[in-house]
């Protein structure tokens, strides 16, 4: 695909509830409101469909889940088409009975999937009861392209991973998409609250720096679940440039849509002045298969 | 060796000269400053021994290489040995006629050598001509065990390689140390300086992070080279703890000694709170060995 100078990215940065066409229609709205000030390339939150359901492990709750394509996908599709950009979502996938992934999707302008990404690592902790719900991905890490750049797409819990990233941007990304749903247990807030957003945006920042890409960690908020306990999703949506420089970073508690113009001049100079991809010692990397010591 | 429950280490944060001597002599001074505080693992800069030689090319400055055993490292035995400590020391080795290695030296309270490892990525770099002087390591990453804790030892140019961190917590390592000499140049530093900074700290905190392992970076401070150009050194030695948090920070124009006492139970609290290693990708991870795209 044509070779391109930038791309500008729109993040939609939304409040989720237990009405799908509720929350269809609110990420319509942001994708709208993205096009409008100028964005190619958008991106909405994790499973923006829906509650973040894995706060408890229920049965029911794979009712949840939809086909691609299904009728989540086709309003994505139709939207990506009606307003000429690239459109990055998150689905609760239904691929067959008994067998479910969570699940990006990117659709190009002219309405048709250019690529899917089902996420690798699968969280499962206190309230972030995934390996329930989701089949770990089988379909690796890649880069994506489209007519506005190569993209990288990984998930949430991915973003700790500093192999996924590296391994994204190996295949050529210029910029990796974090579609995350991640928030704060409301009794830690106080204690780790401000630490585990630093964290959270500087494992994503050394992404971008490591490898000489953009990075944009898109966010839900707001509190969701057990009124006196549940999760308080903190928003924060962030753009990072190659150079680990935080350059937006939305509010922790409102709609936000966040929009960058990403300029791909800077990739090669970051990469020029700081040239880590020269020297990677390949040779010296295959441990990185091993679980943990000398197997 | 004993499983213990916390390792105090001390950073040696320090100018150089162009006389090994007056380096050697402030080394031992800042050692035994550190022991007197109470560090038992105790690191000095990279290459203390001498001004940064890799500023320019010149077969003459190969004569500051030495073998190891040789005068350097048997000062350094003996001071490790005298203030029963673990130390982590930097030299720039002669193995043979024409092979010389950027290395890092670990000496036991006892005076032996517990283990070295030799700078696996070499920079170059403008007034960073590593790659005239360093033949690449060819140890590989390993943990060091130590009777005050397993370490790990990397060299600075390593500290943006997020497999190098990776691969030597895989070994068991707890506290990363990255003895560095990296500066500024006096043109960017308006410009550039502050985000540079940032970033070599970000890399590194950022290891930390993923891997739930404490970092310590070591730098020398001072202007070197050209009085109208050079480098200049930025010193900010610092500490992340396994949760990316910068808990010691040196100035960055003065000696500094920095004592810090790592505490290992915080190691596993941090990686059962965020299990990162529990959920590798490891089947497919395989790619890592790759330069770049689909060979």
């Amino acid at each position: 695909m044509a070779s391109r100078s930038s791309a500008t990215i729109g993040l939609v940065q939304m409040r989720c509830t237990d009405s799908r066409e509720e929350n269809l229609h609110r990420a319509l709205k942001g994708i709208a409101e993205a096009a409008e000030k100028g964005a190619q390339i958008v991106c909405l939150p994790e499973l923006f469909g829906s509650l973040y359901f894995c706060q408890k492990q229920d049965p029911a709750l794979f009712e949840l889940a939809e086909p691609i394509p299904g009728h989540s996908s086709e309003l994505l599709a139709q939207a990506a088409k009606k307003h000429q950009i690239v459109l990055i979502s998150s689905l609760f996938e239904k691929r067959a009975p008994g067998l479910y992934h969570n699940t990006a999707l990117v659709h190009g302008p002219n309405g048709g999937l250019l690529g899917m990404y089902r996420k690798m690592h699968i969280p499962d902790d206190p309230l972030f009861y995934e390996k329930y719900y989701f089949t770990p991905g089988d379909l690796g890490f890649k880069a994506i392209d489209t007519p506005f750049g190569k993209i990288g797409v990984l998930v949430c819990w991915d973003q700790w991973y500093p192999e996924a990233a590296r391994l994204t941007a190996l295949q050529g990304a210029q910029i990796l998409f974090y579609p995350t749903a991640i928030g704060w247990h409301p009794a830690e807030r106080e204690q780790f609250g401000n630490d585990q957003l630093t964290a959270w945006q500087l494992a994503q920042r050394a992404h971008a720096l490591a490898s000489g890409v953009y990075v944009a960690g898109v966010n839900r908020f707001g509190h969701e679940g057990d009124p006196k306990g549940g999760l308080i999703f903190w928003g924060h949506s962030f753009v990072s440039d190659p150079y680990a420089r935080l350059i937006a970073d939305a509010p922790h508690d409102r709609d936000a849509c966040v929009i960058h113009q990403c300029d791909f001049a800077l990739i090669e100079e970051t990469r020029r002045n700081w040239p880590f991809l020269r020297d990677r010692r390949i040779d010296a990397y295959g441990g990185i298969t091993n679980r943990f010591g000398t197997p």
